[in-house]
């Protein structure tokens, strides 16, 4: 079977909630699995020097139409939230802490933030908030709480986040098919074009 | 009959030049003119106060690979040009002299202008490889050397491009659909459903 296509992204980013909702079904039709692999993306922003796309003249106000605008054109339901940028450490975090166990719940609960966050405006730099997500698909929260604390944890984080930048993630969401990089919700037709044919 | 579809762009984008190979038939389909505007993005950058993507650390490299996949994925020839960021003033000027006096060589004259920098990697910042392109199209470089020269081109250029961004224009290629913006290439997809569905 092929390799899986590598998918990094950052709760906080609003095209990677989208391309959160639409990768799985993309790389299925192709016999491909998915790996999901959640960053810190301040640290790209450090690297390239580059501001928060909202904060940017002229962009930040287009931006803001984009990203809804871009959910409808997806067919995927979204809402700006009240609390932008977002901490995700700890979201991060219970999602490394999950995958250890069982990656199924840790995909689970990956779908669960995201959407607490971009469909219900919900504060997931908040560990109750992350424990209840996680409640809600059979977690114990006193566990989950405990385990992302764990210094193997808080490490396998950092090196995940550098692994996405030494791979060249310049932006979010960061996709990697066959050592082809692809940047943006907006790239997914050409990920479809290259599972398709073999790379073009 | 709908209203024509506003494409703004510098000749000096590759993802304008991608877009302009492609907008006319798109915009065709559904019984849509396009409006084509050069403009000085430069203005753009000052005002967003961005820098040009390929001199962003791991943009950079990401994008070069980016212009060349995406010119694939379009199906359109594509060679990043040896000279690049490249003035445009010169060629932007042709542009609106020849629409004042025939709207259809000032379209064939820009595919050529675009062309010209991006398949055949020419210095389109010298007035004379505008004349050449231009005589291509049995345009006289003289009269053309001259209509560039007038105050009138001059101020109709800097007018186009201050009327881009009282639009918004943030990056190019910038599209405005029944008041409804569009940065970038990779929404064409977007104005497609736009003009399919009247809006989403």
């Amino acid at each position: 079977m092929a390799e899986p296509i590598e998918f990094y992204f950052d709760f906080s980013s609003p095209y990677s909630y989208l391309a959160s909702e639409l990768i799985d079904d993309l790389a299925a039709k192709y016999g491909r699995k998915v790996k999901w692999r959640p960053m810190l993306l301040g640290v790209v922003f450090q690297k390239t020097g580059q501001p928060l796309l909202v904060n940017v003249p002229l962009k930040g106000e287009y931006s803001l139409r984009d990203f809804s605008r871009s959910a409808r054109y997806f067919n995927v339901p979204f809402k700006f939230p009240a609390k932008f940028p977002m901490s995700t450490v700890s979201a991060a975090r219970a999602y490394y802490w999950l995958h250890g166990q069982d990656c199924q719940k840790a995909r689970q609960f990956a779908h669960a933030a995201f959407r607490a966050y971009w469909v219900d405006g919900r504060d997931i730099s908040d560990l109750a908030v992350v424990q209840e997500i996680a409640a809600g698909i059979g977690i114990d929260g006193t566990a989950l709480a405990a385990g992302i604390a764990t210094p193997e944890i808080k490490e396998r984080l950092k090196v995940e986040t550098d692994t996405a930048l030494a791979k060249g993630m310049c932006g979010a969401p960061y996709f990697v098919v066959d050592n082809e990089p692809f940047w943006g919700a907006d790239r997914l037709p050409q990920i479809e074009k290259w599972l398709q044919t073999g790379g073009f």
